[in-house]
Formats: structure tokens, C-alpha cells, sequence
């Protein structure tokens, strides 16, 4: 026993991660890698707190560091609403609105495709759940019209549609269900976790009531970050105060992340307010990586043509390989990572998911020539 | 507007501590600030969801980096528990538990000298929250005999402790209400959010239901970062798991601190499980940096002889100062800059806070010099 917790303190002691100088088309970190601004800014704000030396009462309303002009300045203005705040994630966020605008007993009508955490907050919330479809393999597509006979049926609190989905990178027509929600008259919430950060986006053009973004997954942030943003006419609800403590907002709990992650978010904000203009090149990189991977046998998933980094692929002929080798569906990720990539999930061979945010066309060729590499070894 | 927000962004893309190099006798910091293996590891894991390379559905179950021996070996020891999770913070762990064990209209019953965000957790349940009083000034001493009647009288389905509170850096008799709440039968969360990585504490000798402890407060660690304890008996209370995703455990909405929060408070342990061992002289140090402070006309509040770093210090000789000077209650932030200290909340003068816990007796005795120095400056 005491030798086992000696072994395990000296692990701790020196931490080392195994994936740091890989080409990353991991889908959950390419859009979260540091910028050098945030890298600096970890170190300088590393100590617990640190980001509270000059605080008043409320994080956001804070002077030095600048965050009260990033919350209430830069980031509606980014988001394209009325009001913003930060929170520990997109998952967080969805909760906060959930918590505040729904009981339990009510229902939420989501698409088909929504991101885990979507279920888990609604769970937490005590909500029905129901689930617009998508339209199955192979490109699963959410309708959005059909949200209507469903939200006539069920009368939810909520509306949610995932934008794009973290497994497909499907783009469903976010800003016709904001048509129809305002029609309703149903809190609209947008799940922009892989699209805030990465792409142009604004809820006011949508239509939605409400926008979460991630800062860990899109914003170049460390995790866990987030933002969420809304109508002016949601604060009163959604960042109600404390009846004891009228600086205090309940649902951030006094506040949220008051420590280095948003320190990054702040810190990578200028390159990400710039990366978002140059979205037209990252489609057409992903366009172009995708029909090189369908030419070695791969089926990619999801609308075609392909509206976002995010790449999900039918991959048959990995598969049968991982039937016949000692590693099983690991040696994908073995051989990956002997050729300097390193993307999909560890164990994963029948269908991998991708993405090209982070890397150049000259990386992607490489990850290109070594899946043909790789598919040769075996064949 | 335009050149605002280039003005804003400008900012963003430098940003910069002004105290970093002072000596730290800031409350909220002192317990918080990172280790050599602690700023190694926020490099390493700075990228965006870096811990997750290795995750098979549950963050707490990482083997790589060693998240699993770490939560369920190392944790449960140290706190003196069964069962332990890690959260965003000690305010989201009582947030968790309150969520989990109580329902809009219960009560709660708490100390008097309990954090705001213990209030702004019940407020978010939807709790009654009584409280039971302190002896008021100058010792603000809680007697935890008190919460009988109360308890009695109100039928909790909780109780809290907070220990020490964070304004006077008090201990009351933990241990005899945990003999009383296990009496009562009523499950009992001690908020340890000062004791957890600064003293020896343990959750089974007090007698407790849930401990709580906070990362960036006293566990070296950078925020947000808490960790959570409980009785194997309350786990499928507070970790029930989702319906839908049997991995995800729903109050932690899947997972929490998925970042590098989490990497700098196990690269920080073994420092700390040691540190803990040498508390008996950090309560000596306080002891007599009181003695000496108060040697200069300063009250020390709370309990007498004092058994905590924390020092609430009532100072009628510096508010007489501040109400002749220009720069009225900052003249001791400033007066304290200039002398290399940073510490008393700016703006505060009337009374003030210090921790001592992170300077050594020659940096305090610079600081007893230096308000000797401001003292005779300004008589």
C-alpha cells in the first residue's frame, strides 16, 4: 500500500503527454490548440486566483486583467447578441439555461444528432427529451422543419439544435428554425461548440435566443471554458442575482471560471476573431482531404458536399485488417502515430472521425501518403 | 467603436500580472500558488482537451495521464473518505451534493460564518437556508451545540460546516457535530475549502458525510479545480449515472475540469500531501505574526490563540489615516506595493485579511517592518 502510493505520487510528479509534437486532426483538440499570446498568459496567471487580484465583487466586471471589456464588449459583438457571459464549457451553459427556464417534468426537443452532454444537462433538469431524427446513414441529416409537428405535439420549454454536430459536422438550416421557434414563440438555443470560434456565426442572424460556444473545443483556449450568449430579455432569467448577495449571479454560482482558462480564452480571443474570416479555405481543405480519402476506399459521412472541418469516415477496409492483426482496431492508431498523426480514437478502426482545422494542405499530404502507406503494409 | 475594439484586442494579446512578484499574503492566494512540476504540467497540457487523449468515457478513469490512481487511490486517502470525485471548485461540489440529496423547499442549516457561495448553492437548489449564529465580534466563534435546537426545530436535510471560514479563520468542533449529526441522521458536509491541502484533515475521523475541498485555494493548484469526498453510501446519490449514457455521471454533466485546472492539482500533490505534515509550524508562524501586529495597535479577530493562517485584523489606527489621505482606503494597497507586499484587499483599510501561509518568518518580518514604516510615515 505505501509503496503503491509512493510509486503513484512519483507518476505525478513529472507529467508528460504522449501526443505533443503530432500532427493533430484529433476532432475534441484542434480547435483548442494555444495560440503563443495564451501560452504566455498561462504562466503569468498560473497561480490560483491570480485572475482575481483586482476583483469587485463579479468576475466578469473585472478591470485588470480586461475581462469586463472582453464579457460585455468583444464578445457580443463576436456572437452576434445582446448579452454574454463566460461559463466551464458548452455543457455547463446548457445546463444554466435549462435550470433556469424549464422544471423538471417539461420537455426539450433536441436533434437527433446533439452532442452527450445535451441528454446529461436536460437529465440533470429533470426534462423529457425529444428527439427530432435525423435521416440515417449514410448522411444523417437533420430536417429542421421537422422540429414543427413536434413541437406542436409535445409543447416543450426549449428548442435545441446542434450546429454542426460533433459527429457528422452536419450544418442543419439553423436560421429557418429560428424562424419557426420565433413563430412558436420557443426559446431557441443554438450548440455552436464547433462552430463559435471556428467560423463566422451570429445568433442574432439566426434567430436563436441563446448561443454556447467552447472555448477548449473552438476558441484555442484551455479547458474547460466557454461562453454563452443571449437576448437581452433572457438576463433577468438566465443571470438572475443572488437575493442575498446582489453582485452574485445564481446560476454561475458567484462566478465560473476564475482561473487560467479564461486567462487563454481572453488571451487567444484577437487570433480567433481572425481565424473566423478565413473559413472559406478551411472548407475546402476539409472538401479536398475528404475526396483523397474516398479515393483509398473510405466512406466519409455526413453531408456532401462538406461544410466543416469535422470528418467522420466508413472505413471497411481498416476494419477487415483490424480482424486479423494482434493489435486489433489499435493498430490504426499505432501506425498513425509511428508516421508523427495522431487523430482517431485510440481502438477505432470500423469508422473514424477526423478533423482538418489545425493542419496544413503539406500535413494533410502526409496524413494522406500514410494512410496509403499504411493500407500497403496490410493488403 | 471600430478603434475601441482594436484598442480591446490590443490589449487581449499582451496580458500581464501586476503582482507577481510581491510577496503574497492575499487570502484568496496564498494556498494556491503552483509548483515547479505544477508549471511543467500547464505547459505540457496547456492545448484544449489534451487530458482527454487517452479517455474511454470517463474523465476520472483516465489511466494517462494517471487521472484513475489519482481520483480513487490518492484522493479517498487523503480526505479520509471512501468515495472521491474532482470538481470545478469547492462552490459547484456543494452545488452537486445539495442537488443531489435536497429538493426546492428543504432547508439546509449552516454556520454563520460560511462562504456566500454556500448560500448562492441553496439559493440554486431552491433551499431555506438557516443559520445557525456566531458569538459575533471579536471572536466570531461558532458553537456547534447550537445546531441542535435548530436542527430540531427545522428538520434539515443537510447540514454544513465550515471549516475554517474564510473571514476569521476559525475551527469549531467538527468532530462533535459529526457525533451529533450522525444522531440526528442527517448527512453532513464539511466545507473545507481552507483545510483541504493545508492541514491534516480527514472526513472519517470528523465524522462527516462530504468534504470539500478547493484546488486553487489550498491544494497548489490553478483554477477552477475542487475535489469531492463522501460515504460509499452516497455515491449513487451524488454520482448517479446517466439513463441514457451509463459512463456519464449526471451532476458532473460527464465530466468536469477536463483541462489543465486538473493537471496542476495532481502535479502539485505529492507537494502538498507533504506539506500538510508541517502544519503545526505554519500555525506557530501565524501565531506570531498576529502577536507582532498586534504589538503595532492592529486587532486580531476571530478565535484566540489562533489555529489558522488566516488573520482578520481590525485596524482603527489605519482608518484614521485613510480618512485624511487622497487616495482614501487604497493608501495600504499602495504603501504595501511600494514595499514589495501584496496582500490586504485594495481599498480596504478599516480592517483587513492576510493568510501567512505562503511567506517565510524573514518575508513577514519585512512586512511587520513595513507597517511600522506606514505607520510612522503617516503619524
Amino acid at each position: 500500500m505505501e509503496q503503491k502510493s509512493s510509486r503513484l505520487l512519483q507518476k505525478l510528479s513529472r507529467l508528460r503527454r504522449e501526443h505533443k509534437e503530432l500532427i493533430n486532426l484529433m476532432p475534441l483538440q484542434t480547435g483548442g490548440m494555444l495560440t503563443e499570446a495564451a501560452k504566455e498568459a498561462l504562466i503569468e496567471f498560473g497561480d490560483g486566483y491570480s485572475v482575481c487580484d483586482f476583483c469587485e465583487g463579479t468576475l466578469c466586471n473585472v478591470i485588470n486583467p480586461p475581462i469586463r471589456d472582453f464579457v460585455h464588449e468583444l464578445l457580443p459583438q463576436f456572437l452576434g447578441c445582446e448579452v454574454a457571459t463566460i461559463t466551464h464549457g458548452a455543457r455547463e451553459a446548457k445546463f444554466m439555461v435549462m435550470h433556469s427556464l424549464a422544471k423538471p417534468g417539461d420537455s426539450i426537443l433536441v436533434d437527433a444528432n446533439r452532442h452527450y452532454t445535451t441528454v446529461v444537462a436536460a437529465e440533470r433538469t429533470g426534462l423529457n427529451i425529444i428527439e427530432v431524427p435525423n435521416s440515417g446513414h449514410p448522411e444523417f441529416r437533420v430536417d429542421v422543419s421537422e422540429y414543427v409537428p413536434l413541437m406542436e405535439k409535445h409543447a416543450p420549454k426549449l428548442i435545441l439544435l446542434t450546429y454542426p454536430d460533433g459527429n457528422y459536422g452536419n450544418l442543419p438550416d439553423a436560421r429557418r428554425l429560428g424562424e419557426i421557434a420565433q413563430g412558436h414563440n420557443i426559446p431557441y438555443i443554438i450548440n455552436g461548440a464547433y462552430a463559435v470560434g471556428r467560423m463566422p456565426i451570429s445568433m442574432d442572424e439566426i434567430g436563436a435566443d441563446f448561443i454556447i460556444g467552447s472555448g477548449h473545443k473552438s476558441m484555442a483556449s484551455t479547458g474547460p471554458a466557454g461562453v454563452l450568449g443571449m437576448k437581452k430579455k433572457w438576463e433577468e432569467t438566465v443571470l438572475r442575482r443572488s437575493g442575498k448577495y446582489g453582485k452574485k449571479e445564481i446560476e454561475l454560482l458567484g462566478c465560473t471560471i476564475r482561473g487560467v482558462p479564461l486567462i487563454t480564452l481572453m488571451a487567444s480571443f484577437p487570433y480567433v476573431k481572425e481565424r473566423v474570416q478565413h473559413w472559406d479555405e478551411q472548407v475546402s481543405k476539409a472538401q479536398w482531404f475528404s475526396a483523397e480519402l474516398e479515393k483509398l476506399g473510405f466512406i466519409q459521412l455526413g453531408e456532401k458536399p462538406h461544410r466543416h472541418d469535422l470528418l467522420h469516415f466508413d472505413a471497411p477496409v481498416l476494419y477487415e485488417i483490424s480482424k486479423r492483426v494482434r493489435e486489433r482496431g489499435y493498430f490504426l492508431y499505432k501506425e498513425l502515430k509511428e508516421r508523427g498523426i495522431w487523430g482517431p480514437q485510440p481502438g477505432m478502426a470500423k469508422s473514424f472521425k477526423l478533423s482538418t482545422f489545425a493542419a496544413d494542405r503539406q500535413q494533410l499530404e502526409s496524413v494522406i501518403d500514410s494512410f496509403k502507406a499504411i493500407l500497403n503494409k496490410y493488403s
